[in-house]
């Protein structure tokens, strides 16, 4: 049976790429592999991003995703889900595979060329980011990560780890494979520029936490088809981004009538946004009253995560074991 | 009280350099200081040097480092002695401060361009070396470092590093002291040429517990002051190994004896290193008794470093807690 191992960045709230990118990957998953699904919140990886990283608000953030997932049907007695500061192996394993990365390889990855130049003083921390990420994944021997496409080289780079891991100390990794996310690579932002993302900052995102009236506001002002300059200018839903969310959200009937008044202009775009907001009533209105269910009972959030590292340390610490002995640490 | 942190290469067999210069500084120390005297056999850092890592004698070099100092007279219920890779705290407080070190910093390190210029690929753990060496001192909250003068430029890091914690997350952190023992700079190598080191290969160095006839035969033919061609020639101690190491092992009647027999020719180099060997053999017998006898019990020498870990965790945990706390990784 395969090991799926992801990481999923505490953005706090997430938005509907991640929902329909990963988060339902998660879910279905779970279903079909059980404790071999291992998902970790990477709060050791947002500490390397000085942009998006804020001591005051990594612990409300890293529990609110926790919650999110949990609300979106993530079931923590099926999966294994952690908090990766939780698990200090993680940073362990890290170090081991320090020493076994060439530093030209790490200053060639796109990732890091991108952000660094954005920056005047670059932290190691972004320099290191795919050794880490590598343990993450290596931790666990996990051999399938649902990743982004965006991630490839980064998974490149966990693979030759375990090659030159296996090489110099004898086989002991597997070489995991990156399998992508379809749906999260085609939703676009809300403003309608490309990929929904979290750095274009909160407008350009739908929060499946957010309140369905702010979610409202967002779609209301939404652009749409530029053909559509009167009401009376038939449109095409493929070139416009509330056609791509009915994709999502809608029901057949609904998209089917969509598709058809919008061609037609038998609808106007205001009736068409409604029509949409229904969807997204009917798709998260269950997930936020989960969400809030969550947030009264922060105990049962925080049990569920600390068995998810204790499930998750049973799996690493062997390996570890398994990786100092072979690396020479003394055995005491 | 301060507190005093100091890291010990496993490279095995310690030579009267490391003896000298940092060994029976430690035992001193520990009478002075206590529990609050911490040295940690640094094998997480001996894996960064590709040239001198061997997975295959690493625990092995670890296991003998920690008899050689037991042997020379530390006292593990006195002060806290354990393995670097026996407290996971090390690299967690590490990977904090990767991401507040710049990559540049860590680039102009005088110690990483000399290791990096002579190597193909560099591994991202000679970069990263200062970071962990960094976390190793403020793990431990400790204000005071003896350690050579090459590690002048990482004492200075990781000041900055503390002061760049207090700074973004509140007073944590005392910025340490280098303190530099003055032996170990000045003990020349036994073929003359200047300080003692690994690096030049063991033909240059005399170990501690080095059996006493390869020592003699180094002796024999170790270089004397050139000033004395023939027997009948007078020659001056300051200027011969012979008589630096004389100042280390002999006591003052043998050195007053040295001193005047070869400055008016009175005796020969020959007699004079037999005289050295007797001292060498006087410090170093008992030392290797105890060695003898600590190998024979490797199960006591396992217990004292567990012990050792044990304690370092118990200051190390809480300091890596309000770390955690501070940086904002969740509590659960
Ligand atoms: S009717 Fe709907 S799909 Fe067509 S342009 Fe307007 S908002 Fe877009
Ligand atoms: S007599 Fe001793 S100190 Fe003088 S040159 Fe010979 S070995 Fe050196």
């Amino acid at each position: 049976m395969p090991r799926v191992f992801s990481g999923i960045q505490p953005t706090g709230d997430p938005h509907i790429g991640n929902y329909f990118g990963a988060m339902r990957n998660y879910v279905r998953l779970g279903e079909e592999y059980g404790k071999n699904s291992i998902y970790c919140v990477v709060d050791l990886h947002a500490i390397t991003n000085p942009a998006a990283y804020d001591p005051k608000t990594l612990a409300q953030r890293t529990f609110e995703m926790a919650v999110a997932n949990f609300a979106a049907g993530l079931d923590p007695e099926k999966v294994v889900f952690f908090v990766q500061s939780q698990v200090p192996e993680h940073q362990e394993l890290s170090w081991v595979f320090t020493a076994l990365t060439p530093v030209g390889e790490l200053e060639r990855m796109t990732q890091y060329k991108d952000k660094a130049e954005q920056l005047e003083s670059i932290p190691a921390g972004l320099l290191m980011y795919p050794v880490l990420m590598a343990a993450d994944i290596l931790l666990y021997k996990a051999d399938t990560v649902p990743v982004g496409e965006d991630q490839t080289q980064h998974i490149e780079l966990t693979r030759a780890l375990a090659r030159k891991f296996n090489h110099a100390y004898g086989e002991t990794f597997p070489e995991p494979k990156a399998v992508y996310a379809r749906d999260a690579l085609r939703i676009p932002g809300v403003d309608g520029q490309g990929k929904m993302s979290k750095s274009k900052g909160e407008s350009s995102t739908i929060g499946i936490l957010e309140p369905l009236d702010s979610i409202w506001q967002k779609l209301r002002v939404a652009p749409t088809d530029p053909a559509r300059v009167r009401r009376s200018d038939p449109g095409d839903p493929d070139k416009c981004l509330i056609g791509d969310y009915h994709k999502l959200f809608s029901d057949l009937p609904t998209i089917e009538t969509v598709y058809e008044g919008c061609r037609t202009a038998g609808i106007g775009c205001v009736d068409c946004k409604k029509m949409l907001m229904q969807g997204i009533t009917r798709e998260l209105t269950p997930l936020q009253e989960r969400a809030e269910g969550l947030r009264a009972n922060p105990d049962w959030v925080r049990d569920a995560l600390a068995t998810g590292a204790r499930q998750a340390r049973e799996i690493a610490r062997p390996v570890m074991e398994e990786v100092r002995e072979k690396a020479g640490f003394l055995k005491l």
